[in-house]
């Protein structure tokens, strides 16, 4: 008698149906991606596929309609397999435990004593002004300030002449509150547009009893004089966009004094892939070195289409280092301003010709670009251009 | 009475001096990492620095001959501080309990089934070839092996088509064993120049009662037609080279099926600053996405001048994802070479001319030659090519 359950070839097919219904770039991986969160950790919210997939909230939840329709997932919530789907995924127990428990793989811990300071940031949360999502702003949660701090402390950072630029989710005053455990003595400069943030976090360091510069200032603009070369860390939770990171890592190269070795940590979402090339494409282009990238190291508070999680950049400054924005910043930024997002231009390497590539484009995705050839002269070969680079002639 | 100690600012400065004695291209920043390893673990051996600082065992020990003159470390080994300089690197005492203590920062556990096969894993390390050192070949230790297996399991990777580019420290029965654990059965397949390595793997395997695809094969020449696009996920760890890396990681495009989200894990050690940059942006003209990279995943047997160690990067394929390199490779690839290891072309971007950079050239580095400006035209705009791409006129 042939069974009725779906084995893993069967999957492998719907999974590359599912992909083409729902238009997703990630490809059939991803539809794998997110099965495999199912399996592992059923039932589970639609959320939290989407942080252990990587990938946005809606485009989770329409795949796991499309699966529903295919007898893979089951019609309950939250999301769970079926009987009959379920034995495609089955693995040996030991596969399950590979993930460090204590630190849920993200290698770094808090020490009890540095979690006396929760409550008071907890305090500090509740009290400060309210997200303005016109500037991205998203508030990570008391436990992701705290491992901040613990990471600072990790690579020898905290007593660093350090500079935030943006600072609306306050890891400057869980610095400041850190160090006070043992009477240390922070550097810290904070660079924000908002004022509110700006006069929340000088107010609660001077009640701390410590200083914290705190410097009204739009990172569109170059960096203020005073600033520029005067840092040895430099932290940042940009726009997610590619402007943004190429915008923030520029000036975050600008703050740093020119010498090799210096520090960025650098909290960045994922978005799509083509995205995290780009971006990564600009952290080399910016001659930084990436020492370390911890995926999911930041939680955030309410969901957010990514699963309220961003990644972790370490980089370290070389002799290479430049920033490629020196001068204003132009065009779109924030998730916002929509375009801003993922539109980027090629230049064909033949004709250098340009075409904006991007969702609302004539041409969505590099890929469309390449299989549809250049308009001008028919060459598939193309250059992405940073965000504000003057193209070759 | 003026204290005798030495304080930060000292540190500071004598930092500084000792970058410039020992001509250190990680600057004064190279040698406080250096000194922040000893105050964290002192008494500590010159090895282990070498790894915490991430720094050559050579050059470690030079630095600390010259903080020995200057009364920083002390005379005895292994290297500590002087009673005089301890002072300024005392931190509180929750600084130091960061890196998470199950998994030593690394955030991979090895559960106590998987434990089980270590006995066997150390016979084969036992009973295999001698490590070739004319082929970059290191064997990692058998925790190395373990881990490695965790990482797949945690990425949900043992059961996708996998192939080794080079397989020496045989990660590939280390999968093997694992899986037959729970009765499963892996798709394996070697390719190495390597046929000792070759016939011990296939043997193993035959021992073991699984098959391992085995394929004798040089990668500076191009994939067998068989193996192109046919694997969903590529372990490589290549000669610790930037022709290295651009070529063991062209080879695996080549060798992944043509989709987005398939993977490749990379072992790779860290050299200067400049040449971690320079493999980063190969990922990157690659199209491939870092999903993480942590420092350190990789022991290796044996001290090695790395201090025996490498970093884990976890790369995925996007749309963008292509080979630099099609053809046949020539020039050198191994540490061996010397040549190989650090000199890159870079293009001036003015007058198109091309200038070797790296050790025993006229610019060792990039720095030098944009000091220097264009020989030919006096510009100071360079770009790196890829080693095996033709410049643009």
């Amino acid at each position: 008698m042939r069974s009725s359950g779906i084995d893993r070839r069967d999957i492998a097919v719907i999974a590359a149906e599912v992909a083409t219904a729902v238009d997703l770039a990630e490809g059939p991986a991803g539809v794998l991606d997110v099965l495999r969160a199912v399996a592992r950790h059923e039932p589970i919210a639609v959320r939290d596929v989407s942080r252990h997939a990587e990938l946005p909230v809606p485009i989770v939840a329409a795949i796991c309609n499309e699966l529903r329709r295919r007898n893979v997932v089951d019609s309950q919530r939250p999301v769970r397999l079926t009987e009959s789907s379920r034995s495609a995924f089955a693995v040996g127990g030991w596969q399950d435990g590979g993930r460090c428990p204590t630190c849920d793989g993200r290698g770094i811990v808090v020490p009890a004593e540095l979690e006396a300071i929760g409550d008071e940031l907890d305090r500090l949360a509740e009290a400060m002004p309210e997200a303005k999502v016109e500037l991205d702003q998203t508030h990570c949660t008391v436990d992701t300030k705290l491992r901040r701090v613990m990471l600072m402390a990790e690579l020898g950072l905290l007593t660093k002449r350090m500079v935030f630029l943006g600072d609306d989710d306050l890891t400057s005053l869980s610095v400041a509150h850190a160090l006070s455990l043992t009477g240390e003595t922070p550097s810290i400069t904070v660079v924000d547009v908002d004022t509110d943030v700006l006069a929340f976090i000088a107010e609660q360091a001077r009640t701390l009893g410590v200083h914290i510069d705190t410097v009204e200032h739009d990172l569109v603009k170059p960096l203020p004089e005073a600033l520029l070369g005067a840092f040895e860390l430099v932290f940042t939770d940009p726009p997610y966009t590619i402007a943004g990171a190429e915008l923030f890592l520029s000036r975050a190269a600008s703050a740093l004094a020119p010498q090799i070795g210096h520090h960025i940590l650098f909290a960045f979402g994922a978005r799509r892939p083509s995205e995290t090339v780009a971006v990564q494409r600009i952290i080399g282009e910016l001659g930084l070195a990436v020492r370390s990238l911890q995926p999911n190291f930041n939680d955030y508070v309410g969901a957010g289409i990514l699963g309220g999680t961003s990644h972790m950049y370490h980089l370290r400054t070389t002799d290479e280092t430049a920033p490629l924005i020196v001068g204003e910043h132009e065009g779109p930024l924030y998730s916002a301003d929509g375009r801003a997002a993922a539109v980027r231009r090629y230049q064909c390497v033949q004709c250098k010709h340009i075409e904006p590539v991007g969702p609302g484009e004539r041409y969505p995705r590099i890929a469309d670009l390449k299989q549809a050839t250049c308009p001008q002269c028919g060459s598939e070969k193309f250059r992405p251009l940073s965000l504000n680079e003057r193209p070759k002639r």
